[in-house]
């Protein structure tokens, strides 16, 4: 019968909540076990009203009329969630510990609090700051170094001939370097491989990726970087810097590295979920923000991408990090430009300034700004998935690729004729002659042989026909497939300024092939505008932001004139590209089976109650429990639960148990460490009170309960978990609709939401994954399978 | 004892909630009067850890020792929170109609609503920037004929002397003009006064304030602001934009007019409180983006002053909203301007703009701003508490003031000896020459003889030397002390131009001094750049925003970089301004004694638990209630509350009734009117049964009780409330601390909060009174009194 089968798949789902899955025997102080299997069987059913009075016959009845009305309602598809992350705990565990702590601290308290909290956000845009502007020297001068030799050898072999000893050189330095790169990320830590930003996404929405804000991360990934720009490959420095800030961010907001096991007993307050989180939004602001030079696009970008409760000194605070972050970064490239303390040209990115003309578009043009927006789309996801997982094979890739690169380059620029006259106030940084006329440079050269970032601000500045469209074209097809080819190798590397990149140039052409066809030329005459529009809808289409994104192109081109066209673009982009396929952070997301919670729930999901979504039956724990219930329950691999409500049954009566309140696996294993016994209590009177402290220490690493020793005496004591759990535990009736328990959950970054009957019984847990696997797809409300990978 | 009288006072606190007051003879359906009595009782009371079991000796005790122990810790001052204030409902009301409604909804349904909700957005922009537009050329105009007519008489009366006459022309003429907008304010819309920030600020926050977003109120904002801005008075146009634009918005959602009686019966999903907020927070961003040209910033601003919960799909619907409100107001000011199609220059209040120098300031520049942004700050509040009340004799002061400004701004240029050589492309729309050569013009006629508007600009972008220090400085005092006396009249008008203006000056007037002490010339030369600066310091100072209103002055001035000299005054502004006094805004919001949430719960509260804030007794209603009990209570306007919880007894058993629904006043009256009673049921099988339909068509202006006729053979009649009610309230335990509560309450947008026992039992009820009436002062966490008006 389908109906077992399918509730086998069920019963693996079991991760992060207290429910129990098939055949495990714990119902602790619950007497209720025939109920909630029913309830357990009646779960996947989409109900037409409510059952109030819930007996077996009934159920299974409309059950199996469900099953027969509505097959296609929920088809089992091959997509799946994965059980393997954990969440993150962005609502406060409210114990008795921790309203003791709160109760005594004075005004002065929070006051102090609430500067260290400056303190630390100005801590982090300043590292972020520094971090950026180590990144864009070291490519600076490494790049710089690799050119000049490349150069240097191509000018010595145009004129004696065999080039081709020029081509090797080139693709060999590219190889080298790369190889570096792409070493330490696959051998050291293979999460610092891309932008991470759909990794600081995802923490930001609450789910936890290992490793992701770890300080090994942050070394691979700076390092990662600067080999991937300086070895040529078509990508960008500006996407990494986001979680570079995160990582920064949740480091100094600690006040200690475990990875260098150094602790500076500062900052103990901030060592949970909650608190980290906002630091962790102002270090993605802060790495923005060093990026393209734009604190609010920053502030934008965390809240649009990140935080679900608005919360206006946090705004203020993350604003901050933001603006010292680029303060930071402008001072000290002021600096080494030779230029200190002129702090008008930000960002690691810069657009130029584009000049303000009294009249920089036209209405007219709007029609064709939106039309290039509708053709910004992503065509990434062509290449995306891979299928090579060997580190060795990796690093033999991204070598290849860097090869390739060159290759490709070289050939482009070799039988280009796109000769222009090196005027006296050239931009070009390393303009080659190659068989140009003397005083001529080959135009091709400036969009290949060059650092992305300079390659944009040319295509955007350079004089009207410094680019014939034949070369615009060629680039714009050979860079794109190099850029998708890029993506998704095991470097660290951005897709910004590919983006851009590709966005400039056949917006360029776009402006180009413009005034060809009007042949006015006084209007259309600035292809450089097109270049910026066309940039904007190629990013725009693949990332899918749109006010962040407005706001950070606005703030990096310096220049607000060209604000409404960019809105307009990047909305079309948004809204066409929406409408075939997903960004593609999200596809990311989605590909590695991430619970991710969206804004809100999907819209036809008013059909479903907690009563279905939730998991049950539930391991629930008694106030004062066994130690040895407590430590098979944290033992059993097969469940791997996190949360525990805590029932407490009135002595010597038979009424079921009620909820008093909700602990977690981490608290627990806690209390088992330092072995907060009952029976112990009395022996040890002179020994001090576990505090809060204890728990802030094993934060965020918790040992495993393997690791913990508990003999077979101890097994026989107990544990009061009265102090120590959260006696307040957020709950719902189980006839909530799924919306209002998702809004609840999403607005209040909860971890787990007790279902309760209306004697205030147990009767599930709610968890993001039982919300994350609705969604909707092409045939309405879908919903996903879970699996343990 | 001091306890009576206290309790005294809190019996008058129970409007919007179903607390019952003293001397209130209800409590239907729960058997434990004497258990709700004595939390009553206890209700003010900081206690220490928790009363984990109730008992009316040692609650007495508890509270006798805590009224001893810690009296100091909520002194009652005389600072008070009104009752007559409601709160609005934004959280779904998710009763079994609405469940129904939602569940028949196919996919294409919500894609069809998510369609209709951009539409919606698109008009709110379209026609608030309309309406910017109208004001806009009606001010130009009027104002423009106003100053032509006194121009030529002062030019005729120059040379043959009797200037008084001129003076008395000018003054009367603006008496009279802003008499007409003094007169609809006073006598036709009270509310209509002022800039409406506070007002729509209150909106958003979930606070009805009466008659904010009705039509009549637009049109006497828009008719009161052109007089009072043509009258010469010191206010501005932009303000009174936003509170325009969430009319507009409020209008349009609703597919309807009370006003006007009309119904087109469209967008009938949009009528409930929680689809209308997010059109009116279009609806503002939409305004600030008309008056501002900052369509980002009006999304901004929207976010931080209003919305709570940040959704990605609402975020980008205010955008379009404020984008297509720019477009509109570009588009049509281009024909008026005779420019058709160029929309380069956006908004009401236009900076000009700022030529981006590549040097445009310098590292050590920075601490002089900052120094700057520490003396902006709200002096306002000197004048602003006003005693006249009687509409009459406001209208004689708005005329008063008028006359004045007049008088004064004319002494001021008649003593003024500043002139300055007329050159070739002067800017000054309406130069005096006054008593200076030919060829030359009054400087100080440029700042008073001018809209408030063009006055910004002149002292932005004149040459260096165009005022000198003493015309500045007197300029600065007369405008500051004519801005201080015009806040507060009974006029439509706005505060951000008369800020900007002052800053400006002084900030002017700072650059100049600076060059005259440094005399490098140089890098000081433009003090033009100061006059920004100070107009952001001062600007800051009086309004406290800092994201959106850096974005706003960005956008405005049209070059970002000045971005972060700005922000830099920003956030000094507000950090040194909190430390004396509240926002103006704020300072609105408080002596309205408006119960407003702020972010969140005072730091110290967590003393306090749910018990202690929530109301109690709570007055509830069977789920089957007899008619005349609910007439009786909604009839009951000593405590005219809205909200029951409804609560369900087993029957035949003597257990305590458990909460089962929530029901408000408004569904209740809805009910009666349609004589929805059990007896009538069954004789009226034919009849149609009660949709949600009913309930929207009702919406917002539910008849008062007094209104329903009910028979006395109806009141014996029985109701079913079953469908009706909201089946799933949110609860809390009694022992949930404040901070948690508040949280919850203000993350989802509540109104009601029932406060249950283990037992799922109400005791109590928790609203947004009982919330905002905890707030931290000079001496700690502060209470609150409750007053009538």
């Amino acid at each position: 019968m389908a109906n077992i089968t399918k509730k086998v798949s069920w019963s693996s789902r079991a991760d992060e909540s207290g429910a129990t899955g098939e055949g495990t025997p714990l119902l602790n102080g619950s007497e209720q076990p025939r109920h909630s299997r029913q309830l357990s069987e009646g779960r996947s059913i989409f109900q037409i009203g409510r059952l109030s009075t819930v007996d077996l016959e009934e159920e299974i009845t409309s059950e199996e009329d469900s099953l027969r009305g509505r097959p296609k309602e929920i088809p089992h598809n091959e997509k799946l969630l994965s059980l393997k992350f954990e969440s993150l705990d962005y609502d406060n565990i409210e114990n008795q510990l921790f309203l003791e702590e709160e109760r005594r601290m004075s005004y002065m308290g929070f006051r102090c609090l609430e500067i260290s909290r400056w303190v630390v956000c100005g801590l982090i845009g300043f590292l972020t700051g520094l971090i950026a502007c180590f990144i864009d020297i070291a490519v600076e001068e490494l790049a710089g170094f690799k050119y000049q030799v490349v150069k240097e050898n191509i000018e010595k072999f145009t004129e004696v001939g065999g080039l081709s000893i020029s081509l090797i050189l080139w693709a060999v330095l590219n190889s080298a370097i790369v190889m570096i790169g792409a070493i330490i990320v696959a051998f050291f830590e293979p999460i610092a491989a891309g932008s991470g930003i759909p990794q600081i996404k995802c923490y930001l929405n609450g789910v936890k990726i290992p490793r992701v804000v770890r300080l090994k991360t942050l070394v691979v990934k700076v390092c990662g970087v600067i080999c991937s720009v300086v070895g040529g490959l078509a990508v960008g420095k500006e996407g990494p810097m986001i979680h570079s800030g995160a990582v920064v961010a949740a480091g100094v907001s600690q006040g200690r590295s475990t990875s260098l096991k150094r602790d500076f007993k500062i900052f103990e307050y901030f060592r949970r979920d909650t608190e980290k989180r906002d630091f962790v939004s102002a270090g993605a602001a802060a790495g923005v923000s060093a990026a393209f030079g734009a604190p609010v696009g920053g502030v934008l970008f965390s809240l649009e991408e990140g935080a679900s409760f608005w919360n206006q000194m946090l705004t203020w605070r993350i604003f901050f990090a933001s603006m010292i972050s680029t303060f930071t970064l402008n001072f000290f490239l002021s600096i080494y430009h030779n230029k200190t303390g002129d702090l008008s040209s930000p960002g690691l990115i810069n657009f130029g300034r584009f000049e303000s003309d009294s009249v920089a578009y036209n209405l007219y043009e709007i029609p064709l700004f939106i039309a290039m927006g509708a053709i910004g789309k992503s065509y990434f996801i062509l290449f995306f998935t891979r299928y090579v997982h060997r580190p060795c094979l990796q690093v033999m890739e991204a070598m290849l690729v860097a090869a390739v690169t060159a290759t490709v380059s070289f050939t482009m620029i070799y039988f280009s004729n796109d000769c222009q006259p090196l005027g006296p106030e050239h931009t070009e940084e390393y303009p080659l002659q190659l068989f140009c006329a003397d005083g001529e440079y080959n135009s091709m050269a400036t969009a290949f042989f060059n650092t992305p970032e300079r390659s944009v601000r040319s295509l955007f500045h350079n004089q009207p026909d410094t680019y014939n469209p034949l070369t615009l074209g060629l680039f714009t097809l050979t860079y794109f497939f190099l850029a998708c080819w890029t993506y998704g190798l095991a470097v660290s590397a951005g897709v910004f300024i590919p983006s851009l990149l590709i966005g400039a140039a056949w917006g360029r052409l776009f402006g180009r092939l413009l005034a060809a066809i009007t042949s006015s030329g006084s209007i259309w005459a600035d292809p450089g505008k097109y270049a910026l529009i066309g940039a904007a809808a190629q990013l725009g289409g693949i990332v899918r932001m749109t006010l962040s994104l407005t706001v950070i192109m606005v703030e990096a081109t310096g220049n607000v004139t060209y604000g409404l066209p960019i809105m307009l673009v990047l909305m079309t982009a948004k809204i066409v590209g929406d409408y075939f396929v997903e960004g593609l952070y999200d596809i990311h997301i989605k590909l590695q089976s991430v619970p991710f919670l969206h804004w809100e729930a999907p819209a036809t999901s008013h059909w479903l109650t907690a009563r279905e979504v939730m998991s049950s039956p539930v391991t629930c724990l008694n106030r004062i429990e066994k130690v040895g219930t407590i430590v098979d329950t944290l033992s059993n691999t097969s469940t791997n639960h996190n949360g525990f409500p805590v029932v407490v049954q009135v002595t010597g009566s038979d009424e079921p148990a009620k909820l008093c309140g909700l602990i977690l696996r981490s608290q627990l294993i806690v209390l088992l460490k330092h072995k907060v016994f009952v029976e112990l209590a009395r022996s040890r009177l002179t020994q001090r009170k576990l505090q809060l402290k204890d728990f802030r220490d094993a934060y965020p690493r918790f040992p495993p309960i393997q690791s913990i020793h508990v003999s077979q005496d101890e097994r026989e004591c107990m544990m009061d978990l009265t102090e120590f759990m959260n006696a307040t535990p957020y709950t719902v009736p189980q006839e909530t609709s799924l919306p209002r328990v998702f809004k609840l959950f999403r607005a209040l970054g909860l971890r787990h939401l007790v279902v309760v009957d209306d004697e205030n019984r147990v009767v599930g847990l709610v968890t993001r994954k039982d919300l994350a696997r609705y969604h909707l797809g092409k045939h309405g409300l879908e919903e996903l399978q879970l699996a343990q990978t």
